[in-house]
């Protein structure tokens, strides 16, 4: 299989070059792609050096370098232009005819989306510090204050479709456990009736549950195919009843999940 | 000021989209954005719909709408294309180019990278898990396992940074606070000193860190100026008394920093 390797460059932190470029090579089974992470380029000294570093790839593959580049500086974007790799300017593509479009100058200067100083940054390591807080229903207090309240079996996905919402999105995100108590008294655990707004639900196919919990627990009865199928009916069984808007994890990405449940949710703030 | 609506249009999750659209309306501080996400956009019927949306906000802007897409199925990608608005094809604008320099046919299916079935998906789950369980130095044992191992004062950073290392880029990430007590030892707390490789250390300034710490416990000698100021000085003292690479986190997004913390530690994996 051909080889090719792609750089993703920016003078910021490179995540959005990163993102697209991953979502436009994965459309393509038929090459290995070997993937470099060119952050912070911001002098003519630096690009200096990875032009040669993308020469030695070049050399090595037998073919062409692709980059995909999100560079603010445009003399920094003619020199990586300049070097006979295929190049994929996402800036440059569309910076122009959105300046076009919107009949006005461009400012230009790195990271400016979500810096530092932001109100929208600060809320995202807010709801960061909220959800750690109330992870695994660690804490009762402060449940007024989530935007989203995720709840489902042991190891349905809860806690890393929490952080995602919170760090992706700004989301303030507790979880609870749904536990074989809650299942025995059929009701929800105490504090959560007065949230029912809030609630959402997550299930999971029963034999991948039990997959992923014998990584932890192997071989236990909580681990087992049956107790897994025991749960998550039952904790269904509670959803329907209480009337919780929930879906499935199986075959979803913390992504996919997070997307839904803001979807769902109908969450307007933080965009 | 004028309004524009921009809508984030995708099969899948949209983030693709919302990510490079983010940093593009980010250049243009003289217009006013609404952004609306419209992830799962996956049949024609569901167009329609947004198609409806989308005229709304333009009667309500006066202006027509920008619409930023990712779409893998070609015909939905027209319906929104013969909408009038002004659209950002990110995959229409780079699949064909792409498709053309490496002679192959691209595969169509939404949400391939980074899917639930992966390698990487799995270890970003792992990386998350791990992260949690050693945010705050709650474990010593499994330090082996990580790949690197963030040190600083209370406040400084190092728990939302751990978690974007392990979520994004699938690093597992321990924390480890530097409290008085090791300052008064002049030395690493004790199970550190042998993964020095991996050690990387955050500083900040003393009058954010004091701001932040003010938050937390409100005029308490912690949070106080003069001991964010003799807390800093005598964790970098310490930092290069060890020989620990470190970066001043105080202007700098979690994502420059856990960018910034790769690119010095070096680590490979996962990408």
């Amino acid at each position: 299989m051909a080889q090719r390797s792609v750089f993703f460059i920016s003078d910021g932190t490179g995540i959005t070059a990163e993102t697209l470029g991953h979502s436009l090579i994965a459309h393509f089974s038929g090459t290995t792609f070997k993937q470099i992470r060119l952050p912070f380029m911001d002098t003519p000294e630096k690009a200096s050096v990875a032009l040669r570093q993308i020469s030695q790839a070049e050399t090595e593959d037998g073919n062409r370098a692709i980059l995909v580049m999100t560079l603010v500086n445009s003399k920094i974007r003619t020199i990586f232009e300049s070097s006979g790799a295929f190049c994929m300017d996402l800036f440059g593509t569309f910076i122009e005819p959105l300046t076009k479009e919107l009949g006005q100058t461009p400012v230009s200067a790195v990271g400016m989306a979500r810096g530092v100083g932001s109100i929208e940054y600060r809320e995202r390591l807010e709801a960061i510090n909220f959800t750690l807080r109330h992870d695994d229903g660690l804490h009762d207090d402060g449940l007024a204050e989530a935007d989203v309240i995720l709840v489902g079996v042991s190891r349905v996905g809860k806690t890393p479709t929490s952080l995602y919402l919170a760090m992706q999105f700004g989301v303030k995100t507790a979880n609870y456990p749904l536990i074989p108590e809650d299942f025995e008294r059929l009701q929800l655990p105490g504090s959560l009736a007065e949230h029912r707004a809030k609630l959402f639900g997550l299930t999971i196919a029963p034999d991948r549950l039990s997959k992923m919990r014998q990584e932890r627990r192997p071989d236990s009865f909580y681990a087992s195919l049956d107790n897994c199928r025991a749960e998550t009916r039952l904790a269904e069984d509670m959803m329907q009843k209480e009337d919780i808007r929930w879906i499935d994890s199986t075959t979803r990405s913390i992504e996919e999940i997070a997307t839904a449940v803001l979807q769902e949710v109908g969450i307007k703030r933080n965009l």
